[in-house]
C-alpha cells in the first residue's frame, strides 16, 4: 500500500483515564505509548472483548484491540458544540486520548492512515469512532441548565467525533508534538456501491 | 466505523512457509491461526522489523506486524498470468498464505475490511500488497524457457497481487471455508485529491 506523506497538525492535549465506570479522561503533559496503548489508560491492552460495536461477534469474544486510542480534532469538537448550542466540548468528556488541531476532517482520514508524532510513536487509524449516547451524558452533566444534550450528541457528531487507532510503533507523545500523516491512496472497491 | 456484511467467496488454498531464504509457501489442508499469524509460518509474529516497504521508519525499527498474512485471489492471479503470457501462477510461488475465489477485486478491498472464515477466525485488511521483483524471480524459475518474467511481474500485478492482513480473532482456517466480508463504508478524505 502506497502512503503519501503530509506534515500536518499538532497535539493539543494528551489524556488518560482509568476509572472503570466513566468514559472521562484527564489531560496530562505527555504519555508513554506501548504496544498495548497509552500507559495508565483503561482502554490499553493487546486484546479487548467485543460488545455492541462488533455485532458480527458473539458478545465478549476476545479479539485484538483495535480501539486502543481515541483521537479527536478540536475544530470538529467545536463544530459539534456549535450545532448543539453549547460553548465547548472538552476532549476528556468524550473519552479522547488525544486532541489534535490542524488536520481538516480528521474523522474522515482513510483507514490504515499512519499518524506519526515528533517523539517517534506511530498510531494506525482503524476508522471513524461512531458516536453513541454515553459521551452525550457527560456533556449533559456539564450543562445542567440545558436539556436533551445526551440525545443530540450522536446526531450532531456523526462524521466529526474522531477516529479510533492502535499502536504501530511505541514512543512518547506530548502536548505540542507535530504530526506527520502517512495516507493511503484511496481506491473505491467496485462492489461498494 | 459501520461495516456492511457480505457472504462472498471461499478458501481455495491454505499455505505456510518457514524457510528463511525463500518467499515460497506450501499448501496444507488447514492451519491454526493465533494472534501472531499462521502457526508455523515465517511471517507470523506480533512484531516485525521495518524495511524498504516502510521508508518512513529507520531500517530495522521494531513495529507491530501488520503483514502477518498474504491473501491472493485465484481470479486475479490468472489475470496476471494471462498478461505475462504464462499458463498459471501458483499462490505458493508468490508467498501467499491464503488463496481465495469468488471475491471480485480482492486487491481493492478497503483497508479495515474484516474477513471472517467459517471456522471463526477473522483477519483485518491493512491494504494492497504492493508487487516487488522477488515473487517474479520464483515465477521465472518455473518457466525456464521464457525470459523477463521477474521484471514483468511487478508491472502486470499492480492492483491484482492481493492484500496483506493481520489477525483480529484466532481460530482455524481450512480449505473450502466459506467467507463473510465486513466492509467499511468508503468516504473519501476531502484533502486526498
Amino acid at each position: 500500500m502506497k502512503l503519501v506523506e503530509r506534515k500536518m497538525g499538532k497535539v493539543v492535549q494528551v489524556l488518560v483515564g482509568n476509572v472503570a465506570d466513566t468514559l472521562e479522561k484527564l489531560p496530562i503533559d505527555s504519555c508513554q505509548i506501548k504496544y498495548e496503548g497509552f500507559v495508565g489508560d483503561i482502554h490499553a491492552g493487546l486484546t479487548m472483548k467485543t460488545g455492541g460495536r462488533q455485532p458480527h461477534y458473539p458478545k465478549d469474544t476476545q479479539i485484538r484491540n483495535y480501539r486502543q486510542v481515541s483521537i479527536v480534532s478540536v475544530e470538529e469538537l467545536q463544530s459539534i458544540a456549535d450545532r448543539m448550542g453549547i460553548d465547548e466540548i472538552m476532549p476528556g468528556w468524550i473519552g479522547a486520548n488525544l486532541a489534535v488541531e490542524g488536520i481538516p476532517h480528521l474523522t474522515l482520514l482513510p483507514p490504515s492512515t499512519r499518524i506519526e508524532f515528533a517523539g517517534g510513536a506511530v498510531l494506525v487509524v482503524d476508522g471513524e469512532n461512531l458516536p453513541c449516547i454515553h459521551p452525550g451524558k457527560i456533556i449533559q452533566q456539564n450543562f445542567p441548565n440545558l436539556d436533551g444534550l445526551a440525545e443530540t450528541f450522536p446526531k450532531y457528531s456523526l462524521g466529526r467525533r474522531g477516529v479510533v487507532a492502535w499502536v504501530e510503533c511505541p514512543g512518547t507523545i506530548q502536548t505540542g508534538n507535530e504530526i506527520t500523516l502517512h495516507i493511503p491512496h484511496q481506491e473505491s472497491w467496485p462492489l461498494n456501491n
